[in-house]
């Protein structure tokens, strides 16, 4: 075991704070990580505030991990000290079922591993996320980051970049298609980015007449502003993939309506209350209406590398970690451009 | 132009009576049939009593039409007088844009022209269904029906079933697939016939304790009380596809929880409010959620092909054109199994 520093809520009306413990020691399956940079997602959030009613406390959250090997297990061969990795949201699963198998550990029947608030698998308690100065995690669990890439701009690729790249994978998005891309946040500014260079047509759809500009600069061909309704009727019928990162409840029937002929809309934000879906507008096209869920692994790495071979990070803004409850203040305004990154050289030293 | 005599409905409130009209003379595209029988369809009901707002009348409904050819225009080659055919639920389509090309008429981007109600497109007015004596369709439009099949109970097939079988087919039902089909009415028993003749796992869903013996009989491996949350609990995430031919609102969340990762649940029946959707349930297993509607013209001579080699029709009650009325209060009591089919000798003669 070794000591470790951290920052961590106590409790659902806490702040986070300063919170001193101990990781396990690198065991033969291993990798032991010195975290560079964590990035800030809105899931973070939701646990450390027990808006999911199953926090355990203390919470450490993170999991959008960058950092470099500071020692591996006797039986890891694929890493050495120095290499600079990822982590995500997953540590482990059961590695047994359909899903492990086949790479989509995401959708491990027996449930995955959080990479905090998870229960591990090997009886040492709840998993401590990357608000922290290290992490142990078992090498199939570790992702190689391209050196090429800023290790800042990439923490948040290994959340926000994987969540939009697996659906856009998955249903096969590239040259020819109309892709869409509904909200410009942390995930959706991933998505027009990763359809883009994916050979889409990409229309991003936004609330904000504020976010036209940048969501051409990040390379979106067209910005439709949703809130204007002759712009959205002139899309009816036009595309192929809609890709909907929205969290917050709104109306799915007007992006629903604007798919082709056996188009699909994915939607990877969680809206907390049921979507009402006119089944009428499913079944006059065929259309399709899907979820999609973080990334496996193989896919992960497939999506770092990708990254690494065409210069794609995400768009982020650098905090210390003192300066965490602003940050999720803002991050709750939409006030942030588009991630915010966590520098570690920030955090206190362990007691 | 010839006589020809049917039942329409001439004002939402009003009975279906006698109505005598004229059919166009058969033009060198055209197929003249001499109508046998006609299955009665709730869109019929529907329809005739404007339900959907956009009824023309006076309204001859049916579109689940057998009958033999009384001749062919010049044009004509692959049908010849006497042959048994059928005509579905529609009669003309644009022919022209990619739905129309890829045999899928149903999703014609211009919008088909119904067997009934539909805008003729030659400028002929509003085209008038089955309930009658006779019918003229363009030959692209008239299917094929073997003669091993009783022509009366064969007449469902042009709607319910091709209405089940194109979605099952679409997504690949076949061997080592677990499906359900939910509601045992016109649709779903066709759906229970199709999904076991083509080799699937079948458990039918039903709310009714008395339709399972015929859920077994018309082929399910498995009948399942959807009002039992045990027995229902115990299908959590074992489902391949489901096909849905519930009309009325319903809770789709409690199915969509029965299918496995990557698989889907298809809406063939249309619930008039939109359907409050879980997302959650969606993201966790990366479900889909889908609508279709009937099918193309190549698709339903499949189906009537398949049908006549493995000696499958609709199971029918059948009536005489004067009972109508009560059919449709029995329909609406969903007390009929599994569908009405109209004896077309039992038709008033033409004025």
């Amino acid at each position: 075991m070794f000591s470790c520093s951290g920052y961590a809520a106590t409790a659902a009306d806490a702040s986070l704070k300063p919170f001193f413990f101990e990781r396990r020691d690198t065991g033969p399956e291993d990798v032991r990580i010195d975290i560079l940079y964590c990035g800030v997602c809105h899931s973070d959030l939701h646990q450390a505030r027990n808006e999911w009613r199953n926090t355990v406390y203390p919470c450490v959250p993170g999991h959008e991990i960058v950092g470099r090997v500071a020692g591996v297990g006797s039986s890891v061969t694929r890493f050495g000290k120095g290499d600079l990795v990822g982590v995500g949201c997953l540590v482990d699963s059961c590695r047994d079922c359909a899903s492990c198998k086949g790479g989509l550990e995401q959708y491990c029947e027996v449930g995955f591993v959080g990479t905090y608030n998870g229960e591990d698998r090997h009886g040492r308690g709840i998993t401590f996320g990357g608000y922290s100065q290290a992490v142990v995690v078992d090498q199939g669990f570790v992702l190689k980051v391209p050196e090429t890439l800023d290790p800042a701009a990439a923490a948040p690729l290994l959340c926000a970049g994987i969540t939009t790249w697996s659906p856009l994978r998955h249903w096969k998005v590239g040259p020819g298609q109309r892709v869409g891309v509904v909200g410009l946040g942390g995930l959706g500014h991933m998505g027009v980015k990763f359809a883009r260079a994916l050979g889409a047509e990409v229309v991003l759809f936004t609330t904000s007449p504020g976010k036209i500009a940048d969501g051409i600069r990040l390379g979106a061909h067209e910005v439709v502003l949703s809130k204007d309704p002759d712009a959205m009727a002139k899309e009816r019928g036009r595309f192929d993939f809609i890709l909907d990162a929205v969290a917050a409840n709104h109306d799915i029937n007007a992006y629903l309506d604007l798919l082709k002929l056996d188009g699909t809309l994915v939607q990877v934000g969680a809206p907390e209350d049921p979507l009402p879906v006119s089944v009428f507008s499913l079944l006059m096209k065929r259309r399709n209406f899907a979820g999609s869920i973080i990334g496996g692994i193989p896919e992960t790495q497939e999506m770092l590398d990708f990254c690494g071979e065409h210069g794609i990070t995400a768009d982020i803004e650098m905090i210390r970690m003192e300066e965490i409850e602003g940050a999720y203040e803002r991050m709750l305004r939409s006030d942030v451009k588009y991630r915010f990154v966590i520098d570690m050289a920030s955090m206190p030293a362990a007691a």
